[in-house]
C-alpha cells in the first residue's frame, strides 16, 4: 500500500469515527451547484462558505454539461456559483502546447489516441473573460432554462478573496 | 444578489480575513490526484485526509481524462485515487431515463441539443463494478503511463467510512 492510500485510510477511520452526517438526502439542501476548478489550493466548503449537503461542486461548465442538467433536473437545483481562479494552470498552456506535451512525453501511440478523442483541454489566457464566457455558454444553451440564478466569481489563491465577475 | 450569492461572499471576507496559504505552488504538493463525485454529501478534505494544496480532485475517470492529462503531464503527479460513494444518484437512472426528463421538462428544442451533443450522463447500475471499470479505463488509455499508482475505493454516505475495492 501506498503513502497516499495509507494517508487515506487513516484519514478515514478518524473521519468516520465522529461522524453524524448519515442522515443526508441526496438533493442539495440549498439547491444551488458550486462549478469550480480542481486546483489543489482551493477548498470550496472554506472558501466559499458550502456546509456538507448545502450545495454540488464540479469542474467548468462547458466540461460539467453532463453535472449541470443531472443537478437541474434530477436534484432541483435553481441557482449556478461559477468560480475560476488566479494561478490557474489553464492560464499556462494552450492546446497546441498540450498535445506536443503528450506527444513527447508519452509517446506516438498516446498522441494518436489524444487526436482521436479530439480531446480539448479548454485552456483560457483571460481570467476575467473566461468566466464571462463560461457564463454566457450557460445561457446560450437550452439545456439550461433561463430562470436559473447565474453568477461568476473568481477566487484569488494569494488572498483566499472571492469577488464577483458577472 | 441572492440568498446564495451574499452567503459566499460572507464566508469568502470570513475565510480571507485568516488566511494564510498564499504561498502554494500550482504542483500539488503530494503528486496525487483525487477523483470523485460532485456530490454534497462528500466532503473529501476531511473524509479522504486532503489538506490545501496536497492533491487535485476531479469526477469520474472517462469525464475527467481532460484532468487527468493535465494533473499528470503538466503537475507531475503519479498516483491516482479514484472514489465513488453509496447513494450516488448515478445508480438512480438510466441514460433513457434522463433524455426523457429533459425532454418533458425543456421540451423538444433541448431534447435536440441533447441529442445532438450525443451526451452521456454515464450513469451506472452497480457501484463496485463502476469503481472496477473507471480504474479498468484508466489501466486501457495510453493517455496514462503505466507507473502511474492506481487505487479504487467506495465512501459510505452511511457511515462517513472509505473501503478499497481495487
Amino acid at each position: 500500500m501506498s503513502a497516499v492510500q495509507q494517508n487515506l485510510e487513516a484519514a478515514s477511520a478518524k473521519y468516520s469515527s465522529t461522524f453524524t452526517q448519515g442522515h443526508l438526502a441526496l438533493p442539495p439542501s440549498k439547491q444551488y451547484l458550486v462549478l469550480t476548478c480542481m486546483d489543489a489550493r482551493i477548498d470550496p466548503a472554506a472558501a466559499f462558505g458550502i456546509e456538507l449537503g448545502d450545495a454540488h461542486a464540479g469542474a467548468s461548465a462547458r466540461d460539467a454539461l453532463r453535472s449541470i442538467i443531472i443537478s437541474e433536473q434530477l436534484l432541483g437545483t435553481t441557482e449556478i456559483i461559477l468560480v475560476k481562479h488566479t494561478g490557474c494552470g489553464m492560464l499556462t498552456f494552450t492546446n497546441k502546447d498540450a498535445y506536443e506535451i503528450v506527444e513527447k512525453n508519452l509517446g506516438a501511440e498516446a498522441a494518436l489516441e489524444l487526436k482521436e478523442r479530439n480531446l480539448d483541454f479548454l485552456p483560457f489566457p483571460d481570467l476575467e473573460k473566461a468566466v464571462r464566457e463560461d457564463i454566457d455558454f450557460i445561457k446560450s444553451t437550452k439545456l439550461v432554462p433561463d430562470n436559473v440564478i447565474l453568477s461568476g466569481w473568481i477566487y484569488e489563491v494569494e488572498t483566499g478573496k472571492t469577488r464577483r465577475v458577472v
